[in-house]
């Protein structure tokens, strides 16, 4: 293997090692490879025709330059970096920063460069709340980031209001510009109309690509960018597995092989997909994949006429940690799951164990070995004993978590969301089921007016939900 | 509802709600009464004879007396808690801090009355490292709390390992017991063996209840009492709902719904249970009961001489954050999911949001409310849009979140387990499948000797797993 590339290793879902029932024989190895093969050359296409602007993003030199340029004003006053955003304004940031920033990135000053990061993707108050107390004298040397496409999402608008009010009271109507960037649409919506009415500096999401896919934009490189990441690498890594996943050859693309074993195994029982880094580092990777995964892919479909409903249900777990927790239910519970570990070759930083106290040489093995060496043999031991139990099992190999190689793994999931979409015949790329959450909410909060999903007044719609979510006390125990 | 009860409601799984295909019909609801109904008394029983020692731990006054004695002793000179624990001997403490402190705890010294509390329950060589790097000159302000009931465990042993050669070289050897206390078996094991030959002080895992059962006892009430938590009030509500899950009727006993429900919808289809807080600070309590779940009911069980496989795979999200990541796939991914919210009717601490900025009035309808009522509102119009597409909904209700209703909830949902077990027909207190994986790490790291469980000397058994999980090339891209 390359030194600096992501391996995807995937022998362990096949049959020659779990068996014909579980495992994939090499006759539906021939047909995934013949379902799969004329998917890349549509996707291939659809990606020249400038129908998936995501994939475009990693090779605009613009957005990088813009998010440096405007990191670099705030590098000397800038102590407090705040993200308010949700879903895909949120989890892209959280991922790259627990990736490539250390662990006591926020308490320990001497590990860090930039600013201390917050993301806040939720509206709780006692959460916001012990938050606002700790901040609300040290405004003078922090920035808030609002991240919205359109700002009329619930949370971030709340959140929003909430800040441009204790900015104004604490440090004056006049200040909020120097204390907020605004990432939102260059040209139209509610946080564009603030941005231009109040000269709030700003960033751009840019068009036609989701949330979910808008990590290497602006959304997610200019907290990377002001917290140290090298956001020029991670485009780089990006780029090259660019190269990757556009080949038209089956066994030589990734993604394609990637989508294809979770689209069999959906197809054959397991609507579970479990991903387990053995990283610290990579756990807010899977809370990204997470988002990307159930949103792309849970969907509605037609078939032949029929309504049917699809999408596996991503599940996030952490090695070694999760060996006691889930590891039990994972080898005896029901074989309905599809395991893809993350496993890191080798570690920035490595911890050596001290000896074992004399009374108990029992732990002797242990001594003088490095924590990198028990966290591996642990995953090892993990896969062997699933392997026992006929649980498939694939593995991505970083040989170091770094921006280059989060780059790659941040592309490589991308498109194999575009992949699996394609073999399970949705929209990937639409999230039709939401609205109607969204648009209860509105009514909940007293918005007046009609609300058109569901063709009556927003008054009316909350009355409706109030009816049918009232406690009824027969049921209350 | 008394106002102080944690309430569950059920109404959202019946039939009369969501139809007859997914919901609970009024005659299967009549069958499960009668199913569930013997396993009242016979649980009952089996909880007077002593079997079930988990349930006594609330009402051991000797450990709350206990850890109330060793936490006072540490009252003036701990800044700093560090335990090192796994699964059970980690999952309660963390859950109990993120519930019943505040979120910037650590950070904000104005915010916590006690010790600055980590909890580490990984090897991770990046993590643990950072956290070595920053704790090093700040050890005798420090206390390690190492909680194991064998003191076997690769990762707690090695943990301790680190921290006694650290303190050693730093703080000098003889400060050991100053810096560290022991939670482990009361006679033998490893780390009894340590605690009596370095005299550490002490507390007790207690005899027969399994690490995912213990929060109750000395291993989660030690850190919960350092960091302020009131324990006997927490210990009140256990008892209190002890009271409601012993209740011979099954429609007054909420562990025995509960778990009745759960049962009836993973038989038909419904292979994951999520449990969604709408609260921060309940979020930690979703990963306890990953583990209670998950290792209690995922087993291997004997129907009619066949082998079957049996678990239901809990999965934790977060309102409203997993709205915008999840929902999508909640709502219009297929029908396998049962879903139980958890709301807090009261939060202790409320932010209202500002005023809407002139020039968008359509942000208007948010100004003035409080994020309490943001959050709850979305609360409702989620279940509601997930009602509308037949999933099942229970709530979990807190009037609060405080110590009490904690401990109520803590205790519901073991007793719960307990149920659910027995409606299963499994052992709920073994763990059996995650002995392979334990052995397996201790081959490869070299220990010396015949492993008992694959009848082999622990070299040979290396040499297998080895073999089995080497990197095949021709898999690998």
């Amino acid at each position: 293997m390359d030194k600096s590339k992501i391996g995807l290793y995937y022998k362990n879902v096949m049959s020659e090692i779990i068996g014909d029932e579980h495992g994939i024989t090499p006759n539906q190895w021939e047909d995934l490879a013949k379902q799969t093969s004329p998917i890349i050359s549509m996707l291939n296409n659809e990606r020249k025709e400038g129908k998936v602007p995501y994939r475009d993003l990693p090779f605009d030199t613009q957005i990088s330059q813009a998010v440096q340029d405007l990191a670099a004003k705030y590098e000397e006053s800038c102590e407090n970096l705040v993200i308010l955003g949700i879903g895909g304004s949120a989890l892209g940031n959280i991922a790259l920063q627990t990736a490539l920033n250390s662990y006591m990135y926020n308490i320990d000053e001497a590990q860090r460069e930039g600013p201390r990061l917050f993301v806040f993707d939720n509206v709780d108050p006692q959460q916001f709340g012990s938050f606002l107390d700790w901040i609300s004298d040290k405004l003078d040397k922090t920035i808030f980031n609002v991240i919205s496409k359109s700002g009329r999402t619930s949370e971030t608008a709340s959140q929003f209001m909430i800040i441009c009010d204790m900015l104004s009271e604490i440090l004056g109507p006049d200040t909020l510009r120097d204390h907020i960037i605004a990432t939102t649409d260059a040209k139209q919506g509610t946080l564009r109309t603030i941005v231009d009415e109040m000269k709030l500096p700003h960033l751009e999401v840019p068009d036609g690509v989701g949330g979910r896919f808008s990590v290497l934009s602006a959304v997610g490189l200019f907290g990377a960018a002001m917290c140290g990441v090298d956001i020029d690498l991670l485009l780089e890594g990006a780029r090259d597995m660019d190269q990757r996943v556009s080949e038209e050859d089956f066994l030589q693309n990734p993604a394609a092989i990637n989508a294809a074993i979770q689209h069999h195994f959906y197809n054959r029982n397991k609507n579970i997909s479990v991903m387990m880094p053995y990283s610290y580092a990579l756990k807010d990777l899977c809370d990204w994949y997470r988002q990307i995964w159930a949103e792309s892919l849970g969907k509605e479909v037609n078939l032949k006429g029929e309504k049917v409903y699809v999408g596996p249900t991503p599940v996030k777990a952490l090695g070694t940690t999760d060996q006691h927790s889930q590891v039990q239910l994972y080898r005896e519970g029901p074989n309905d799951k599809l395991f893809t570990f993350l496993q890191v070759n080798n570690f920035d930083k490595d911890v050596e164990i001290g000896p074992a106290p004399d009374c108990t040489p029992e732990l002797g093995f242990l001594a003088g070995k490095n924590l990198s060496v028990l966290l591996n043999s642990e995953k090892m031991a993990t896969e062997y004993a699933l392997l026992q139990s006929q649980r498939p099992c694939m593995t991505a190999h970083f040989d170091k978590v770094d921006a280059y190689s989060v780059g790659q793994f941040i592309y490589l999931y991308e498109v194999t969301t575009s992949f699996a979409g394609a073999l399970f015949g949705i929209n990937t790329y639409d999230q039709p089921a939401v609205e109607l959450g969204k648009e209860a909410t509105f009514a909940l909060m007293e918005k007046s007016g009609d609300c058109k999903a569901v063709e009556m007044s927003y008054d009316k719609f909350a009355q409706e939900i109030k009816e049918k979510t009232e406690i009824d006390e027969k049921y209350l125990i």
